[in-house]
């Protein structure tokens, strides 16, 4: 059960070109290519005819033709030509999605499409923007989303699981406070006068004890903001607002591909407290190395999962926050039942 | 659901053995053997006592020994040998199926044994005949064999899926003339004064247009045979009767395997308009090219129907043929369905 | 269904280090690991909190802590820990299961606890023992445990499956003597004046006949201990009495690792009647090279009964020990079953 009705990152912009790229989304099958004139276009990578995927098919002049049979659907999705047939029959077209393309990803709309608002994609601006050297980079993941969400949600697992890249042996510790807001939650959480992770510590050349800061925002239903730094510890100021910080304005962005397979994108925009700009390459390998570590261990949590379905987990109380976020999705999955309900109802 | 009353190829005459060959036909597993004297043998392979498959076992005169035990079963499948046992209780045998070598195939009936009749086996016999450079094959698919089938009774997908070997731009436009027969359909179909085909133009080393013909007819349930052929474009004489043709005489003898997999097995007897009877490797090469590409589309067909197996076709007019042949299908199984529930009644 | 109330061989001793092991026993995730005072322990491979597997974490001073969010576990599966949280909630643990390490190998009991009783783990102080040079070994097998068992309790296959290694045309028609005691059957099989198998002639370096036995007992639920031996043709006196005997303590101990999938330990405790010890690598390679062509057989048979499960085998004389064997398997796991459920009743 996923929420359709929200935009999720289908592709980055320079994945999507004129020749057709096929990708499972929501369980999905969708086909995402660029026309001659450089829009990008998502449809159902099913012909109507029989049912070949279109992604095996060349992108034309406004449309995209069919490997096997030969016809072509416009931007649409609409049917225009059948080859051998002059009239085409009513109904032969394939379902198109909105796509909407911003700050280098493309957004996806899979559910109602009467629903979808762009004002609603989360703002990523920060990617590759001037002054924001990013780095980036995609996982393929063998497990559900949420498993990643909760994993993003409790930083208590930094100390254990990350103890050579992001770990610090303050997070346990270190309770974020929470708070709701209507579209997710936001955590703050300041560590003072600690030692810096190891991440930190190279990116920012600090040699010295940190003032250290997270600033989060799960947007619903799977973007993950995270505003992180640290700067030489000192007065009482909010370190994040303190000249000299670093600062990582991380995203996580994640695509359910199936129950059991996530896409995961990130970016990691930066701004250093010194001048070697150069050290984003360090900071790409770091962040991959520690996604790596992740993925080690919930990718063998969700086969643990697997083997015995009915064995539930046991909170405590870092599960706060995941906690919440779960119950929040657990709500809009419902609504969005009731809705499809209501509608068939209706008609 | 297969129709199990009718002739397949299990294998070639040369893939059958003294060393026992395992195959899955319609998703019963059957074990090919030859006796000493050339004899060709189809059993179940499954021995009845503790269900290892016969096929590791060996050949000897008159029959197989099952490698575990030592069990030995004649060609009629009946136990003739139980080490360290002197009596042979009833009912110790195993299934053996009708199997009959015809024109370098060994054909296999799997359903009632009462009703096979070989006269119902399809006529091959240009198959290495003398005068009649042969290149042949075998593919495994995976895919249904009905969408195997559905390929090659639309000839309209030549002109997308194979652009470099069979594809013509006449095709989608050249509907044949359908007639049914009791075995299955015939289709005809002529294209005067085209460019031939590359494979055509390579085989018959035609330098200018053509007239170009099918005459294909759909043995029910899976034998496709299609002879076609081009001669230089000409008089209105039916070009398949005029001098200094390039006939092919084509056949595709699908076995299914199982619901998502097939055995494919093609003949392409030619004669040249020519005596350069070397041609022959080219037009297997360009043969197995071309299978090639329909493999890519119809194993993709297979996975997207898979995903979502509610989904139903839109039918165009290039249709017509495959829907008959479907139509045909279906009632064969109902027949069967209907004949196996009376048999159990009677009894 | 497996009878869970016995002792199954987890590991070899050396197999279990501080380096947590993962295996699946009877379908539960076990992690295996040594305390550094040496003691094995067993518990459930699945953390309480949010079930990742306790055998990516690292063993400490008394336990083992969970490598996602740093959860620690005593020996008894107690969670003793919780990073960031003074109080642990109660039932904050794991399954613990017996686990005890005897003659080289750790015998765990994945049943009720309660019924425990280590008095009941087979005997096999021949492992590695003075005087008793030991090849063994470990086979993973894509198959049931039966079958396995029904292989080893039916010596009639050792003709047909191990021609060039432990077999002799005699087998077939020596019919063991099978008696049934409380913990299994035993089975005792005299071949006098006989040509030796391959391995015996091996390993006892006998040039002319022998007289040969084994004597064999079947300990519930997959126990197999198997005393065979070869001494020179002669006299009325029972052979393994004799002296100048080649003597072979052969134990098979069969884990079902789940339905389809079995782990295989296997010893061969040796007496020669000759000085070159040396000898014992050679019938290691011969055990190895038998228990292959045994696997080859069982793991086909295996796919033949999953591809039909319906169908049942056939009996010939040679199944009574085998028959004898799942008569009592099938009888214990009804015990066990109904145990289970007059417990549910009593709470
Ligand atoms: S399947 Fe696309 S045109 Fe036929
Ligand atoms: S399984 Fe074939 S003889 Fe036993
Ligand atoms: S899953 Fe083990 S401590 Fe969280």
């Amino acid at each position: 059960m996923f929420i359709k009705n929200a935009w999720y990152v289908a592709a980055t912009a320079p994945e999507c070109t004129e020749k057709p790229l096929a990708r499972t989304l929501l369980n999905e099958k969708v086909v995402l290519f660029r026309l001659s004139d450089g829009t990008a276009v998502a449809l159902e990578d099913r012909c109507c005819h029989r049912l070949a995927p279109l992604s095996l098919g060349d992108v034309e002049e406004g449309g995209i033709r069919c490997r096997y049979h030969g016809m072509k659907f416009d931007a649409q999705g609409d049917c225009v030509e059948i080859p051998g047939q002059d009239v085409i029959p009513p109904g032969m077209c394939v379902r198109r999605f909105p796509l909407v393309e911003q700050h280098g990803f493309l957004w996806i709309w899979l559910g109602d499409p009467e629903l979808a608002s762009r004002d609603e994609i989360v703002d990523v601006h920060w990617n590759n923007a001037p002054d924001w050297p990013t780095a980036s980079g995609y996982i393929h993941y063998k497990a559900n989303y949420q498993l990643i969400a909760d994993n993003l949600l409790d930083f208590s697992h930094l100390t254990f699981v990350h103890r050579t890249t992001l770990g610090n042996s303050e997070f346990p510790n270190a309770r974020p406070e929470i708070t709701s807001f209507d579209r997710g939650i936001k955590l703050n959480r300041v560590i003072r006068n600690c030692q810096p992770s190891p991440l930190h510590a190279m990116a920012g050349k600090f040699t010295g004890p940190v003032d250290f800061w997270n600033r989060q925002i799960w947007w619903l239903p799977s973007v993950f903001e995270n505003w992180a730094g640290s700067v030489s510890a000192g007065d009482d100021d909010a370190p994040h607002e303190r000249p000299g910080g670093l600062h990582l304005r991380h995203f996580s962005l994640l695509t359910p591909e199936t129950e059991q397979t996530t896409h995961y994108f990130w970016i990691q925009p930066c701004q250093f407290p010194h001048d070697d700009l150069g050290i984003i390459e360090k900071v790409g390998i770091g962040m991959s190395t520690a996604f790596a570590e992740d993925r080690w261990v919930i990718e063998a949590q969700q086969e643990v999962m697997n083997s015995a379905p009915e064995v539930k987990p046991k909170a405590v109380r870092s599960d706060a926050a995941l906690g919440r976020v779960r119950a929040m999705i657990d709500r809009l999955i419902d609504q969005e039942s009731r809705l499809v309900h209501e509608s068939v109802q209706d008609a």
